[in-house]
């Protein structure tokens, strides 16, 4: 909320920003291209240099140009080869039983090895966060707290961090007050909670297609069943799709990703939001909304979570700062709607809170300002990291293959020609010191035989290009 | 560890304590009275003056003495009007579906409101833990960690903790390895995924009765059910009577604490807790021990865990840092034994992981040397805590009360007339500002509606001691 701006600028900016990306689109900049410099543009246009400065960081933030230090914005090279979208998902129509197995632990242990080019599990390397800054939070609450830092919070959690995040939903497009949250234990478990508050062993559970493998776990953990639902790469969870599914299959609950899904990236427009909350009003069903990416947008605006939509309580949000900030700190929430009680009372017999002296010092670091400039800085290098893998994908990778176009989040998703077995390319790739994760793991009924997901959570090098370069060599053999 | 005794002198000392105990038991040494100095002592029975002090501190450690600062040891008042124990609980034997309701939070609540006198929650006061000592430690390590402070741990939890945790467990006599241990947010996660690991919805729970209502919670949220077996308040769960329910009913899992139960503060023997481990395994039975108050023994030793005595892998002991070093931190652990591989799925798909900052402080505190010191302050602290809170329920109470004797933990559980209404007694007493827990909350048959359970988690005040009389004058009432 530091950077935001004035909103008698926005158009100014915006319609700047647009004029330069035609010239971009129609070739008239060319890459390596430099722009004019602020202060030039600035006059010539009659406009504040603040203004020029937004439009040149808008283009930033789209990865069209870069700035280079000391010297001005250059149009960025564009991406040759730019592989096509996947088609929209088309799952068969039958609840499944969930068995996920031992592959998504293997993606967090390549993480945890130094010696594997992690390209596996979703996770933000410590080196985009501010690790450092972060830790003097900590040890600021660690010297000033009283004994009180040693005792048990209410399951709901920590007021004060209940109040930042109430403050910083308005992004989000929800008035909500702190007593409308509970401080979870990571996104993960917000999910759990919910899923615990609206349904039971046996209930069918509609999900994505492809669904992020942590919620296909968790609902095989909780002896529920996945219905995946044929989603767009691009726009999401078909909500038409949906509706049919729920005319022929008892749906208890759905589960959600609408901005940035993982593993497609995909950003269900505002219409479709709107669509499927609705409908979901209509049956009476749970709405469970993971918004764990939605604060890693690459244009403005923030996109609408589902909540924002909701006018009967029956969304229940779920977000964190794993992807963001703390993946170590295991901090999320969940804003339960009309389910408040059900989810405090799994809170109280889950973990009875969540650990007092992290709440603490996360709300002391969200205090003292600066988060919001740190996105904008995470936000530039996934972008960016994307755009580099994408040109990678379609560089080394075999023809035919398709992959998605994040507009946020930091994961690739990757469909390669049919004859390729993408979990002989995950062990192969491992052979070789390279961690992706294979499709199948991201369906109940596997689905996604020759995709794998990419993930851009560490700064780019030529490691990482090489990897890739490996990667699609190992695919050419499968052909 | 630190303060435990070279073998050969342990013959000696407790030589010594027993004829002074008996001194104390038939008179001949009175309430007041002091003991020979140590020095004397030593002399005049030829043994080390180490040897008499560990034979005193013993004493100590059984409130039957008391240290004076600069004056000696002392005989204690011993507790006049030491009301009867309750008999063995007789619950009826049918599965039933769990509802605890919102009491359970309210004891919380309570804790956290300094208005109110907290002999509810089951919390030990933060001014009796090492808070100073704690957050230092996590300063030290906010301060030298560098990023990997800030990055997903692999379910397992962290490696350093494991092995500071594997020590300890020679403790309870078992012989364990870090890889052996899981790190879990709090005991409580610990039995969530312990239950998750080895039972489904609708599936049938062998627990004590009364049991702690957490656990019932837990059952029910679960959707599971909870078959309450008759529990003796001094030697713990009725292993006959197990047995006989094992017959009767399909028990898919047994949920036993055997050292300090809560709400009883019973104690299984040795011999009790063979048969136990043994009848499990004879059926098959996964047996999940919440061990969360072993440490907390009144008398040496500490008492050994079900895990000792298991052969087959069908043990899976879960114990915290709770209930004696940092509520705060909501750390936990458990050894799954053959059920490994369940329970760290069931961790990836609850938590992923556990806090990796807390991890770290508390590594640090442990291998800085002191826990087992604090622990001993600790243990002491409580003995005499709820050695008054018997004498104040002796004096205070109506008569036909009984109380219970536990031999380590920090609570009381007193049955009152049967007259008594313990849900009425409940509101009326948090009128007074006062917090109890009523009995019918460790039941999920409805049990014990003239039992109350009392925390001396708090350090002994007059303000406790009024309270008690109060609860006491609002009880007469009842009659």
């Amino acid at each position: 909320m530091n950077t935001s701006i004035p909103p008698d600028d926005t158009f100014l900016y915006e319609q700047l920003a647009t004029t330069i990306s035609k010239l971009i689109d129609i070739g008239t900049l060319k890459p390596g291209d430099r722009l004019p410099s602020v202060r030039k543009l600035s006059k010539k246009r009659g406009v504040s240099i603040s203004t020029v400065l937004q439009a040149y960081r808008h283009l930033e933030d789209s990865c069209l140009v870069e700035a280079r230090p000391q010297s001005g914005f250059y149009v960025r090279p564009q991406v040759r080869n730019r592989p096509t979208e996947p088609a929209i998902s088309d799952p068969p129509l039958a609840a499944a039983e969930v068995e996920v197995g031992e592959l998504a632990m293997k993606g967090l242990e390549a993480v945890a090895d130094p010696a594997v080019v992690p390209l596996g599990a979703a996770i933000p390397s410590p080196d985009l966060l501010p690790s450092v800054r972060l830790n003097r939070a900590l040890a600021t609450i660690a010297r000033r707290a009283g004994p009180e830092i040693n005792t048990y919070l209410l399951p709901q959690g920590y007021e004060p961090l209940r109040q930042e995040i109430a403050r910083r939903a308005l992004d989000w497009g929800c008035s909500l007050s702190r007593d409308d949250f509970l401080i979870t234990c990571g996104c993960l478990q917000a999910l759990s909670l919910c899923l615990r508050a609206v349904a039971r062993a046996g209930d069918t559970i509609a999900v994505e297609s492809p669904a992020y493998f942590g919620v296909l776990q968790l609902i095989e953990s909780l002896h529920m069943k996945a219905l995946e639902i044929p989603t767009c790469p691009r726009e999401g969870l078909n909500v038409d799709a949906l509706a049919q599914a729920i005319e022929q299959e008892s749906v208890t609950a759905c589960l959600v990703t609408p901005n940035f899904s993982n593993p497609l990236g995909s950003l269900m427009p505002d219409a479709q939001k709107r669509a499927l909350v609705d409908l979901c009003a209509r049956h009476e069903i749970p709405l469970i909304e993971d918004d764990l990416y939605g604060d890693l947008y690459f244009e403005p605006p923030r996109p609408k979570s589902l909540k924002a939509f909701d006018r009967t309580g029956l969304v229940l949000h779920c977000g964190s700062f794993s992807k963001t900030l703390a993946p170590g700190y295991r901090i999320g929430w969940v804003t339960p709607g009309r389910f408040a009680k059900e989810v405090r009372r799994a809170k109280m017999a889950s973990t009875i809170s969540t650990a007092t002296p992290l709440q603490m010092a996360l709300t002391e670091f969200l205090q003292q300002g600066g988060y919001d400039r740190h996105l904008r800085t995470l936000r530039r290098a996934f972008a960016s990291n994307l755009e580099r893998m994408t040109q990678a994908v379609g560089e080394y990778f075999p023809e035919g293959t398709c992959a998605t176009r994040p507009m946020g989040g930091f994961v690739l998703w990757v469909e390669l020609p049919e004859k390729v077995n993408a979990m002989r390319l995950y062990h192969e790739a491992l052979q070789h010191n390279i961690s992706i994760t294979p499709g199948p793991i991201f369906s109940a009924t596997g689905e996604f035989g020759q995709c794998i997901r990419l993930s851009g959570g560490y700064p780019w090098s030529d490691r990482i290009e090489q990897s890739l370069q490996t990667v699609g060599q190992l695919a050419y053999a499968h052909l």
